[in-house]
């Protein structure tokens, strides 16, 4: 992916294509927190960029947890008296509640009531539904559906399997100059859904690939992991690693229609928070969400023993968009435009945290004589605009070593983009240097 | 006072009753700041709580000041030509200039006048007037009854003494396990105006009423005492006990149709202010007002040398309704609804300083699984409300042992109570442990 | 100028006056970085208050920059084939770009053009340019002048002189009881243009004449200085004064119509920062703006090696009002009663720092009887008013020797002036002592 971008910039027009269809491709798995579904999902996503499978056994111990039994499914559905498949997992995978247990019987419709779920408030709309720690079955579907089902007899069939088997997950290093970690996470369990969560899968594994392609200061550490038991999973077995992760982001729901929305760390004022925030600002509405110990892998990142720098950057937070876990969650829901310009602030959020740094003025007895070194009224060249001449007074006049190239974006209000230009041109002519 | 209700929680509907009732008792006499009025008013409400009554001598130094001597009033009058009282005290105790001197004479209309006060925006009412420490006599009347007065001679007659005597105040402590104290003080120097501060002084009996129903974390002083003289006058005689004084609250008008006030102790950020502004935000419309150095004994608490962390419980403040300090300051301007929900309130806050306290996660590391221990989605009882989900979140996520129940119920906007009771069931299954 | 005023107050109808005409004296005169301009008038505002001038040579290094050789002028024109001045120096010393080099030729209009500049937008306001590190020539006008010359050629003729010489300044010092610095700075680089900033600098000569006129606790340093190359030369000629500078304000832009408008220190919190927004607070409508390291000499004074307790005052900032550096920022653009008000703020501002202090309440347990020492319902005098009881509560409740009497001014919203009489006042009554 080597484009004629500066380093953490790119096409979106070429990207929206490229993610939106990326998450097409992978839509009609079906995956679940074990299985077969997340394996193929990570095979196609390693075709985007190099991917580790991890596969932790059933009933491995994972703090407070147990790794539970793997579950797959070939097929389901609930036959009338004539034979028709009036419920039908082949038509979409979210009519059987996620980790259904095998079950095949027959039953009158009263009988098959308690297992079939419905939205009375979106009645044309199919619900997604789980169970994967209490041991059940169960159909998903409209209240369009459910009303047109006559009194009589059904044949029920979950031709599912639930034993001892992995919890599979994804993993990603990409070596910085520094041992220092940006930690990177989406989840990937869920089925037919596409902003909840393919978007954040697919937007990590594109962000990733452009990463590769550069020289980086950080490391980072992509996963693609099941919610909730896939970071416990992942943090116990790695918690000699925790120290070293300094930055992390959550990806989820990035490609409705909503502003792009951060979440605060526990912290609530990390590095990742104020460079999350300084870009979304410059990018225009958008909208900052205090921590809460709710959502995604952020509840366990930031759960009290950890309290990791990781924020969560997304579009409408969950369950404040209509089609959150409903089959309307589809491919029409996100946009390829929504898609590439989520990619566009994750990199740009990767560039501040790269690009920030300490720097002492080496002449801080009043202002250089810019007109000296071509940087005041200098003809030509990026140095024309106002902004950047701003943009040289400030980094001037706060970098006393108290003040990083992102506090200084933050004060003056201009771009960090705009900042670290005139950081990097005052330090050609001396005039900055960086602090040990 | 025993009820079916948690220990906190009262019943609205009987207690506004009481409270009322309570008032209209105590309405009729004439109280000051000194003399039988105020021993007449302890020895009713000592029918709702004892009391222990403390009597200090005239002239004895407390601070830069002394207690003055007693005044006690009989009759007063202003009597017309033909002998009609004209002003007459045993209509309403108002007509008389608070610690008006003995005087019985004949004079003019013109000679009297310099003596009449009245209010002329408000002309049908009596206005509250006092002269405690200038020797003086005066008559307050409507500017009605002022303007109907014919030109002519007046018998005039003040037959009180001003002599030798005590200064008279109410005390109750009610002890709990530490002797860490809260401090509750209301003013009982007012003559027949029901909001200030009959309201104030009958809600501080009720709510001691209830905490002595119940059993203890903190120890607990409630003073009923004339206003600047009274609690200089305790403060003198009780400086050993100061140190011992984490909480305070002033109760004053708390009947009237307006949103419950606080105003906050000098310090501005005590842990008296944090409840009770978590309580009121809890309970919806409110006012929260800054420290100021005026009022009502706030004032003496908050003075430099002593700085105690005593906020002001109020509704509408003084001198900010039309009825203060008149007539119209009556049983007609009080409501039993609004008199049982500032005793609610109170008792909320001490509610929150009673059960506040820091805890501990002791599975600080990822969520623990809730459903193992029956705290996620659990069936039946107070766990079902997405509310004690929530609270159950929050409390494990910032228990690490800097933050208290209520700065969680704080950050959390969750109310305290329900916080309270996350805590305490985390607590029962092992999850949670008190900060020794 | 001793007056029947308090000590900083003054009468604003006759200081409008003198200002005004003190600025009318001064319009006509052409200065520059440099030069006789300069000269004339330190000499003219020392009719006002005694100055001292320096002269820096041509050539002498200060920090990053070197003195520049001295530009004087005589006259300029083009003038057109009919011999007409088209273009007239005498007309307008704006008509010539400052610090044009010498020139004498004969050209087309074509060859022209590029040195004549205009303001399109602004059709017939002549532009104010400067060129003072470029060697070049030009002249400005009115865009309807320019579009009235015809093709042809022209003679054109600069009189003026670029060689070694001298950077020429004011300066005055007013000795207080302290060595603490006060720095006063007001740029005279400007030609005819009266906001920017002759305002400035008469409105910094009359408060240097007031101020001689009292007993100071601080003292006071005023300079008169060309933009930029003057406050450098100073710093760079007086580092070790520097660290004597507690205080500071750069005057300009003080008489046009606009609300008196204060720029922080880059401090953001010095004792000038919170002394001029209580006092422009106090004044009614105002503005403040955060520091930034743009605008006139504070970008020096504040630069990261001095990082001087330097704010400005100003009314308009520079850049927002149209008539800023163009013709129209004349006589008629400024105001006399807007000198006037922008001369008693800033003294009002000299007031707060020479008065505050942090004083001892001598009796901090509970309110003194305030009526004991008359300073409680007194009648006549100062005290009478309640906003004087209310300063008289504040000072005692907040001197904990924590709180400037300043810090009280903010808290208690009460102006600087009232709180300052009540401490005076109860230091008076032995209830206040000064802190060592």
């Amino acid at each position: 992916m080597s484009s004629g971008l500066p380093d953490f910039e790119v096409d979106e027009q070429v990207l929206g294509k490229q993610l939106f269809d990326c998450i097409t491709d992978l839509f009609p798995i079906c995956r679940s927190i074990t299985g077969d579904g997340v394996r193929e999902t990570l095979a196609r996503l390693a075709r985007v960029v190099p991917l580790t499978t991890h596969e932790v056994p059933s009933g491995t111990p994972v703090f407070d947890w147990t790794v539970p039994d793997e579950w797959n499914i070939r097929d389901a559905y609930v036959k009338n008296a004539r034979g028709e498949r009036v419920i039908d997992f082949r038509r979409s995978n979210l009519h059987v509640v996620n980790y259904s247990v095998p079950f095949r019987g027959r039953m009158s419709l009263e009988e098959l009531r308690p297992h079939l779920f419905t939205l009375p408030e979106q009645p044309d709309r199919v619900p997604y539904r789980t169970s994967y720690y209490q041991r059940n079955w169960g159909f998903c579907l409209s209240q369009n559906q459910l009303d047109a089902l006559a009194e009589g007899e059904y044949e029920v069939c979950i031709d599912s399997s639930l034993q001892p088997g992995c919890l599979t997950y994804g993993e990603l290093t990409i070596p910085g100059g520094s041992t220092e970690e940006v930690l990177v996470s989406a989840h990937i369990c869920h089925p037919s859904l596409a902003n909840d969560n393919l978007s954040g899968a697919v937007i990590a594994a594109h962000a990733a690939r452009r990463l590769q392609s550069l020289s980086l200061r950080l490391s980072y550490r992509f996963l693609f992991i099941p919610a909730t038991i896939g970071s416990i999973a992942w943090l116990s077995a790695n918690e000699a690693r925790v120290p070293g992760i300094r930055y992390g982001l959550v990806l989820a729901c990035l490609g409705d229609p909503g502003p792009l929305t951060y979440k605060r760390s526990r912290r609530s004022d990390a590095k990742i928070d104020q460079a999350a925030i300084h870009v979304l600002q410059q990018l225009g509405e958008h909208e900052v969400l205090e921590f809460s110990p709710y959502g995604y892998d952020e509840r366990q990142f930031c759960s009290p023993g950890f309290d990791l720098p990781v924020g969560r950057l997304s579009r409408t937070p969950h369950g404040r968009f209509p089609e959150y876990h409903t089959s309307a969650d589809n491919l029409e829901f996100i946009q390829p435009a929504q898609l590439a310009k989520s990619l566009s602030a994750c990199l740009e959020i990767f560039e501040v945290i790269e690009k920030d740094r300490i720097c002492l003025n080496r002449k801080p007895n009043c202002e250089p004589q810019l007109s000296k070194y071509g940087l005041y009224d200098p003809i030509g060249g990026v140095a024309e605009s106002p902004e950047f001449r701003m943009a040289i007074l400030w980094v001037l006049n706060l970098s006393d070593g108290r003040h990083s190239l992102l506090d200084i974006a933050e004060r003056s209000g201009l771009r960090f983009r705009q900042i670290a230009l005139a950081a990097d041109a005052l330090s050609e002519h001396g005039l900055l240097e960086n602090v040990q």
